[in-house]
């Protein structure tokens, strides 16, 4: 199969990676969030790679492509899911996989989300207050 | 990788198909998500095949029996995400997906398992307000 599925989960789209990326792959996968992204008007992306086992620096790379990309269509990026082996390996391997944020599971990384976005919506609407004050 | 990930959201869990079903990979879904919905309590379960491009008899038996398996334990079964051809084929083919429930996504099949749940527990209020009025 030449595509990983992207679900639409109200404001957030969720991929969960299953299997080896290679070049292509991971190429559409890029590809396809950022489209999805654009036509959903998503504020977040969850990419559970619980069913990861070995993580190496092209897989790093990928990961660390989606974050900025969707960051500039102002969608944030969260890896969950993520093995404890895993994380060793990243941090041993020296890849700290800049800019991607990241949660235990799915739901606590929807917290995370909720949370940022909160956050982000929070700021503008305190801006609205201080000037309504003024 | 052995193990097809099942993701906890809130009362559902949900997985993604995106590699053929062989013997022991199926074998081990069956397992996984009965021992999940037992352990989480979960009420449904959303299965996505939006990657998969050829259902047969054998994937369709497995569906059917994990719907089966988690009816049982109280939870119901979705799947969603069906691509047109592979509708077309479970017709030509003769293979209904008895008591599997289908939806257009996973956002239409999260609503048909909320409306699910909402009949069966007013079904038990119903009870209870009659028992009350009695």
């Amino acid at each position: 199969m030449e595509k990983i599925p992207i679900l639409r989960m109200g404001r957030f789209l969720l991929v969960t990676i299953q299997v080896d990326l290679y070049d292509r792959l991971a190429e559409n996968l890029e590809s396809d969030l950022v489209h999805m992204v654009r036509k959903t008007g998503a504020r977040g992306v969850l990419i559970d790679i619980s069913a990861v086992s070995i993580i190496d620096s092209f897989m790093g790379r990928i990961l660390g492509n989606i974050a900025m990309m969707t960051k500039v269509l102002d969608a944030e990026t969260v890896v969950v899911g993520m093995q404890p082996a895993v994380a060793i390996t990243l941090i041993e391997l020296g890849l700290p996989l800049k800019g991607v944020h990241s949660a235990l599971n799915v739901e606590r990384g929807m917290e995370l989300l909720r949370s940022k976005i909160a956050l982000q919506d929070g700021e503008s609407q305190d801006d609205d207050i201080y000037h309504s004050i003024e």
